[in-house]
């Protein structure tokens, strides 16, 4: 199901039946190197396609496709004569079946591509998405599991393995994935989320995925396509989702477009010298913005080795559309992670959201907006009253404030201000969310060290995070390992930060997954996150319920998840004595409750007016 | 014009009246101890008006009042026999002149009030007011001059003199204050702030102002209301204007009501054990506050000699609003600062800043909002559309985040993200804002070390920050003695942040005023200060016109003031070194332009490619 080999295939059939019909010296002159997509489907809400077409010289050819269900409308010819975008209507009612599209040299067929219009899924992944429902694995394909020895190297990708070193590849795999999702069911994870998976066959440093060299092909390091589409079937039989991880910002300066772009603002700065973003969002809201910074921030590209794609261009802006509906009709994917969410043009990003949630109307789609300055996180999710009257349609953003808060709160001491106070400030900016409930919740990321070690390797502390996540509204997202406490001690190295899951690889002397060599720390961690993982995925009043806290008092912070069936309370105590705490303060919640029931042990409590609390503990009671 | 004389002389009148009528017993059994507001105005927007009679079972008579001009409407009686609220209507087309209200025992004229209304200001100094045009001269008025050392102690009130005592009485008074306008106008300063002069007659600590014990008259130990009033009549003669510190939050519990109160819920948790407030004012915006929290910030007590005022109560409220009226109108006020601005009643606070605005359409008031989150400052200001609807007529803001912006940006190292950075992204926030020109700013106040200690005494930090204060957007305030360097080392005691400013008493050997004893910096200072205020008070462009800025790089941060007739450039260079800057990087706002003129000196210099800015410096430019 690799649309390359789909490609490689078509051009020697066609090499194959010009031969018979004497067209040779076609043949030679004319090559399709590229057309994307390179199928698409019927019974899309939108019926307009673009095709994009790379080939020699194959502007000098007139494409033609006889057929009444689907109308070439118009031929796009652009500065490169290399490329043709063809519009294309794919009419109501079609069937799906395969068409010719045949390319004409005066009234001879100089070359053909047999393109596929495939029935769309019914019950998509999409139509469920992930939600607060949900706790997300985030894993780097690179660095959890080796499934497949046999694509450790791969000799038409320029960089080799090289597993010593922290930013080399080091040969994990989506095989490697698919064969540990016992693993990830057992332990309560119920979504997927691959950093990117597609080729990055650039010449160093490619393992992470975010220098896409081809936009419509998996990594063959990682595998290929059907394997992709595999690891979605089969996690969707564990009641996994898979959650891509879209760059519509740039892509890497080894694709296979680079040196042959099709236009001149097929790239952003194109031509000038390398100019790099300024990372200054604020300049997208601030109404004393120069220009220059406002351009510098959406134009600028984000490493050298990362030319940043020109979505005003409106080619590129179909092809970003397209790839990415692609690729959730294709595999079957539950919904959508973007990458460095704002850096693209802003009204492209208000465009895209609206045609993929036209497309998949439930799909959940986060945007990574990394600041904590949660005025503009909020900014972009669909529903905000914007200042300027911007409209998006990102239904969650990801949650930068609260990891910061987080952090915080559990390492600053406790004063007025500081410390919990933090985390509850953090909580009480929610007013400026239209939907919080929605955000993707996260205690580091790949980016960020780990949540061990941002903690100074604290595991009561490391609990109480965990808890917190588990507990507080979002959608929860934990990085491959966190369950191990993997951590990066004295480095903010990305490669340590993403190193390999011990056990992934078969000569690992540890292993995660069966626990042979972990400490009894790190094994006591997996089976608390077994457990809060699993009780969490039980439990709809934590997906659904309201939440109502109390501003933290004496290193305590109490709050509540509850809806009409059930009620939750939370109670974090950071202080390292037993604390004890006047329940009277929480009558509205608790009213003429009788007991305490901790969820993840036995024993309830009987509610006294006052209540002491275990010392650096965060505990999760059923009120009774 | 102290109403509370003019209640004694009626009281005398009255008797003086009872015994030639052969009333004596009514004479002796009843007595107005209080009436409040002792007089009014007609022509006032609300014909609406409540007065407060308070006195010994004073609501066993009956009021009358005999006019077809003024109504009385409504004879309250509360909890306290002590108490009577009469609601009155003033009708339009009422011409001043003084009415009596005549209380009765039955048939019999028990006493009487002869309540004065009178012509109300035309030309009110609210109708210019305080704006972006104004720098805004903050004194404590017990800590600037003593011009009256026959009120240093008042037998009545009862704390005394005592220097020596950061937290005592120095014996600062208005008449201080009026014989040094000439310094304030010279500094060019162009309103003043007044930390409260109502009385406080609290047992100690009382001479910041801000625990009332009559809303009415100024504290004898700063002079009277006729001694206010001619403050603001001879500061508005200089072109200065008047702003009232207004305490809608608490009172002193040293009032004369404290132990008489007219009803139960006049206080906030009047009866109960002290509460104080949480501080926390997220509660008022957090989606998920407990009631308790929220209950307790806007009805907790301050500290425990400030009793909360029940603004829910609507007589508490009317007596609140009429208050502030009645200062504006008998002062000929510029405008408005409110103490605490988020702690009373939200409800309350939407209805006074609704009246007092619509009484004076033109008054500016800006609130006290401490928090360095904008989307909370910005949630009070007039014309917010903000989340739950709420609508506030708060004209400014304290712009709290500014100042925390500004220290930071000059005391942290700079880096991608901190230093400069912190103020230009404080300013990005303005989207939040509906008016930000609007906001007061300023580097320090009287709750707070003062600037120059804040930014650890380096002098050059000092002229940055003052030359930002002077040029961005906003209305600056400046504490006094911030132009002779007035600090606070080593101690955030409140008394030595309020230091006497010296040459304000006869006996200091340092005079401020005059210069004597100045160290050579604090002269200087105090020269750059008075051109930098002078040059600003004289440049609408800095008043009215717009901002743009730069993105900070490299420790430069360029900004521009500019309209259709003039343009300035203020360059802040933060490094230790002169620093080269890449000048077409400003060209959207140079354009053409040939010279920079620096304002504060007259040497113009030619625009280059790059040129070379000065180490450690804020220099303004006018483009020419």
């Amino acid at each position: 199901m690799n649309p390359k080999s789909i490609i490689s295939k078509t051009t020697y059939l066609l090499s194959a039946i010009c031969l018979s019909l004497s067209c040779t010296t076609s043949a030679k002159k004319y090559e399709i190197e590229h057309l994307e997509p390179a199928f698409w489907w019927v019974d899309m809400q939108q019926k307009e396609l673009q095709l994009l077409v790379h080939g020699e010289n194959i502007s000098e050819l007139s494409p033609r496709i006889n057929s009444d269900q689907i109308i070439l409308k118009k031929v796009n010819k652009v500065d490169n004569p290399n490329y043709l975008f063809l519009d294309i209507i794919v009419r109501e009612g079609t069937s799906p079946h395969t068409i010719n599209i045949e390319f004409l040299e005066g009234d001879k067929i100089a070359t053909n591509y047999q393109y596929q219009l495939k029935a769309k899924n019914k019950n998509h992944a999409a139509d469920v998405s992930y939600s607060s429902k949900d706790v997300i694995y985030l894993i780097t394909p690179d660095r959890f599991a080796n499934g497949d020895k046999s694509n450790d190297k791969v000799p038409s990708l320029t960089e080799g393995l090289d597993r010593q070193h922290p930013g080399g590849r080091h040969g994990g795999d989506i095989q490697g994935i698919i064969d540990r999702l016992a693993y990830i069911e057992d332990m309560g994870y119920t979504q997927l989320w691959l950093n990117p998976v597609i080729e990055n066959n650039q010449p160093n440093y490619s393992y992470h995925g975010y220098s896409a060299t081809d936009f419509y092909n998996v990594d063959a390091r990682y595998g290929d396509n059907a394997l992709y589409k595999k690891l979605s079937d089969e996690a969707q039989k564990r009641g996994i989702g898979l959650i891509i991880d879209i760059v519509l910002n740039h892509g890497g300066s080894g694709h296979w477009w680079h040196n042959d772009l099709p236009m001149a603002d097929w790239y952003n700065n194109q031509g000038k010298a390398y100019l790099g973003t300024n990372h200054k969002r604020e300049a997208l809201h601030d109404p004393y913005a120069a220009d220059i910074d406002a351009q510098t921030f959406s134009d600028g590209w984000f490493v050298p080795t990362m030319p940043d794609l020109n979505q005003k261009n409106p080619f590129m802006a179909k092809y970003l559309i397209q790839n990415t509906l692609w690729w959730i009709e294709f595999a079957n994917l539950s919904g959508i992670r973007v990458d460095t969410y704002s850096y693209p043009d802003k009204a492209f990003l208000s465009e895209w959201t609206k045609r993929v949630t036209q497309e998949y109307p439930n799909i959940n789609i986060v945007g990574e907006e990394w600041t904590t300055n949660p005025a503009i996180v909020s900014y972009w999710q669909k529903g905000k009253q914007t200042p300027d009257g911007y409209q998006s349609y990102l239904p969650s953003v990801m949650d930068f404030p609260i990891q910061d808060g987080l952090v915080k709160s559990l390492k600053n001491k406790e004063n007025w201000n500081t410390g919990l106070n933090e985390l509850y400030r953090v909580l009480a900016n929610d007013f400026l969310y239209p939907a919080p409930d929605n955000l993707v919740i996260f205690p580091d990321n790949h980016d960020m060290s780990r949540i061990f070690t941002q903690l100074d390797e604290d595991y009561e502390l490391f609990k109480i995070a965990m808890t917190f996540m588990m507990t507080t509204r979002g959608i929860p997202q934990i990085f491959y390992g966190t369950e191990i406490l993997m951590s990066n001690p004295g480095t903010d190295d990305h490669g340590v930060i993403r190193t390999d899951f011990p056990g992934g690889w078969p000569t690992d002397s540890i292993n995660g997954f069966t626990g042979k060599g972990l400490t009894n720390r790190q094994k006591s961690a997996q089976q608390f996150m077994k457990k809060l993982l699993n009780w969490r995925k039980n439990t709809p009043t934590i997906h659904q319920g309201k939440l109502m806290h109390y501003a933290p008092e004496n290193g305590v912070y109490v709050y509540f998840r509850y809806d009409e069936y059930s009620k939750y309370m939370v109670v974090i105590n950071k202080n390292t004595e037993a604390t004890e705490i006047d329940m009277s303060r929480f009558s509205q919640m608790l009213g003429k409750a009788k007991s305490l029931n901790p969820v993840l042990n036995n024993r309830p409590i009987t509610i006294e007016q006052t209540m002491i609390m275990p010392a650096k503990t965060a505990t999760i009671y059923q009120v009774h």
